[in-house]
């Protein structure tokens, strides 16, 4: 259980008073729905592409020892990233990619492409670090820096985040707050954005629902570890992929996409993004947005107060 | 090995004597089998549709600690539930829904919903907790406690239970001959209903069987400890739930169904919940049935004592 | 490592002296192959089907705790038999079944219709135990019994084994050689026929080969502690299974497949079974043989002395 | 963390200075591109097939206890080098084979067939250690001796290596530099070959990468302690292997191929290699190519010292 397990209680779950699940439950939770009648243009769909750049801090995150591993993160940036900005700039789609400062350290030319070519430049930790084993200061310094790197590098400070793994603290919603972000993209309570509540209030932060469903990694990461392999035949997650898409264009919504370039950018898989974004153009009525824009979007349709915060 | 390994001997399975295998394999067995000659209205097939709404239980049964997997469980009742309801609404068909009684207190209008409907709202654990982690009394209690949650919320007193995680304890079936249910849906030995043996004594407990191969999360869940990823291809559940159904209808028999609705509630899934039923539903003489109705069914034709527990 | 690791060595493996490694190589180890010219009634292709009935015993293995493998293991006796013996006396095929001893000592009745029906009765353990967990006076005294009450209940003594899980000991071997078996059936060196070696000696004991890849488990088996799970689609595991025949067929050789009543006996997956049956009946030359048939016909064309112990 | 985490420093990655991940990063990393404008005799497409013929090596080095891994080790040398040397004979394709010394001494006729077939023969390890665990002296020494027995059975030093299990330490680069080897394969920052970089500084040795994409086993490996089972639909993997070329030849550049006789020789495996040798003879512009003649190339063509060390 978390060290940071903080009801102070040390039951079992079966045992504890009401008010001891409650206040887990709305510690951070799914709050008023976001998706607007229309997205912008008029559009029946919304398309949000992301990419998580990664590169060696995933590695370097577990002690920089494997070279294998660390090569795989160099073939992000080296091999992977030329095919996936090729792909967004013949179909001329934004696309919003999250880097963790130390990757966009190590690859600054990546970090200043990202933002000339007009995508979007999220935050996406220090060095891939697991939030939930740092202490609340050490997560906030970390943020803190990594945004200022990213501003450093790309000239421009991000307005979005999204926790490295999906591992989201006690804390990390506060910090979000303090730090006046637009939005985050983490969570999964829903298809659509929603407005978090911290403790059952409303925080004016957009969320843009991730879900490993639509996160390439969960079908095609190895680890020698557990059994995880690459068993995720691409035309299965093409397929999922497509089917996500097409539910969510019959229902008038979201289309939210995670991808890394060390994984979805292989000859083998690259066809995959290509077909998703060609399926999405052949509709007539799509707006492919970054995760800022479209946060912003919703903030202003809904009249939170985030809305200011966009990006001009 | 189990806390509770109840015989009392600390030896090696292979150097038992032939009565300590004997009692273990006894202790809770499947008896006469249940199924009638024909089902209710001269049907040849059955279908007995479940889902399990664990919602946010899932993760506050470990704790609580992950804001992630918290999300995944809000997902189920917030974006899974509406499209599962519509569907069942569309064709006319009656499901079961086994829910924690924690979930039921988080999502009353969930429960209210359901029952409304003309769905079965049966017992489940009262947090999602594992039975075999209890001693005798602490499941009882809790056991207790979920019916009269659910009755409380619904206005119903459940009259069947489904184990969470399908953990049944040497103490489930006398509680649940205690509680003086007519059905339980946690156990595997057959396709089929049968009646529970205990200790070689029929209780007139009816088994409405489950299977892995006839859950969703079986091949849809992630758990990064181990290698369970979602692996399992749409069109293989779907291919395979469809060739269930098939050979049930061929024998005359029984297709029961679990599922979930943070798993299959997903755009990407959905559309296998409403294929099983546009399948069923082609049959010219299927018997869309509750568990409750089924084992009341069941119990009736067989002439067990149970019948009388039946809803009316 | 082994605790009976029998070289009296404590090193790692790439600091042993050559002989260590040699002595372990040969400890058991391929032979002779004993792929004749042509298979009985000059057939070009041999069909060695086997089932392993372990049933209960899967779980009394592991001390009997989970009431859930039980009832799984109660299916195959209960539900899958009876659909395998009517799909093979439906093209009048013989199989091998291969059954712990308190398996049958559960289900007598279904050891008596095995040896009923024409099909071979082989040994497979006392009660599922990992071999290499017992010292060899136990594993030895295991092996007698479980000989003996197959024996006893089939009144047939079996001439052939299948070790358990495949867990073949340094011992394992030896106790074949002292009870006079024809054959083995656990080992993995080739697609055909050969003679088991021991300490690079010739035996007279035919090996009968098996594969993961030609074993319904390696595909379907769930075990929730790791991340197997059945992700094996059924159409995927009959197109495996396929082409393992066709190229046996092309090659003029042995089709060996093993199966588990409690996997392949569902409802989704017995149609695998039929298909490839129904595939080898097509062939004009197929020979159909127990696993004691294949072993002592192999013994006879080689003129080991095994052949004599074959079975009238 | 590695016992031989060289830094000297025990701090979390995330309170790293600056300069310690920038030396982890650097250690080893790819550097120059080394793809060749055309392939040799202006082909379009390079292809070079591998194979890690680990045979009984892979069961030895985990201490030689169990004779099922042990015989599905001489698997691959009894029956699956035969189909894989006969396809590669009748379509006249050169392969390169990684081998253990130790595998080299138990198949000695196996060492000399390749090279008398005109295949490539490459260091692959002593025993298929794992070389994170040696320390520098013995990996030097195993390395030297392996590099000793393979010229001893086959007549020819090698000249390249690839890591058992991928596995590179911070001295491989260091003892592949103090031999003078050509080149390593072990690595996977790119599709094409690249310059390996030792601390920032070109050193001449021409890596030509891998990845668990292009490597039979990241499908088809058996692991019982982990969920890793023969799922990969041998239809996908030849769906994945044939993308890759695809692409491979779009780009007019590099397919590269990792196998093990013991997982593609299968039967039901085996078709997979010759599909994808009549898919890449079915191209006008292809070159088969050993690893070594392949590194041999690309380090003439860009003029690096290593060229000279080329095979004659």
């Amino acid at each position: 259980m978390d060290a940071r397990n903080h009801d102070g209680l040390n039951q079992e779950p079966w045992l504890w008073p009401t008010q001891v699940w409650q206040q887990k439950l709305n510690r951070v939770r799914a709050g008023k729905a976001l998706k607007p009648g229309k997205w912008k243009g008029n559009a029946r769909l919304a398309v949000a592409l992301s990419f998580d750049s990664d590169h060696e801090t995933s590695e370097l995150r577990n002690g920089g020892v494997s070279f294998g591993r660390m090569s795989q993160g160099q073939y992000g940036a080296r091999s992977g990233m030329p095919r996936i900005l090729r792909i967004l700039e013949k179909y001329a789609v934004p696309a919003s990619f999250f880097m963790p400062a130390v990757s966009a350290m190590i690859h600054p030319e990546e970090a200043a492409m990202i933002v000339a070519a007009g995508h979007e430049l999220g935050m996406h930790s220090w060095i891939h670090e697991s939030n939930s084993r740092l202490d609340e200061s050490t997560e906030r310094e970390l943020a803190l820096r990594a945004a200022s790197t990213l501003e450093h590098l790309s000239g421009i400070r991000p307005v979005g985040m999204r926790t490295a793994s999906w591992d989201f603290t006690p804390s990390t919603l506060k910090i979000a707050r303090e730090m006046g972000l637009l939005y985050d993209s983490s969570l999964m309570a829903d298809d659509e954005p929603y407005e978090l509540l911290e403790d059952g209030e409303p925080t004016g932060i957009v969320e843009i629902p991730v879900e490993w469903i639509r996160d390439d990694s969960a079908y095609l990461a190895m680890d020698r570890t557990v059994g995880a392999r690459p068993y995720g035949a691409p035309l299965m997650i093409l397929d999922i992929f497509r089917r996500e898409l097409e539910l969510a264009y019959d229902e008038g919504g979201l289309f939210q996409l995670t991808m890394h370039p060390h994984q979805i950018g292989h000859r083998s898989r690259i066809f995959i993004l290509e077909e998703i974004i060609r399926l999405a153009h052949s509709k007539p009525d799509v707006w492919f947005a970054t995760h800022a824009e479209l946060a912003a979007y919703c903030a202003n349709e809904a009249g939170l107060a985030a809305a200011s915060k966009a990006p001009s």
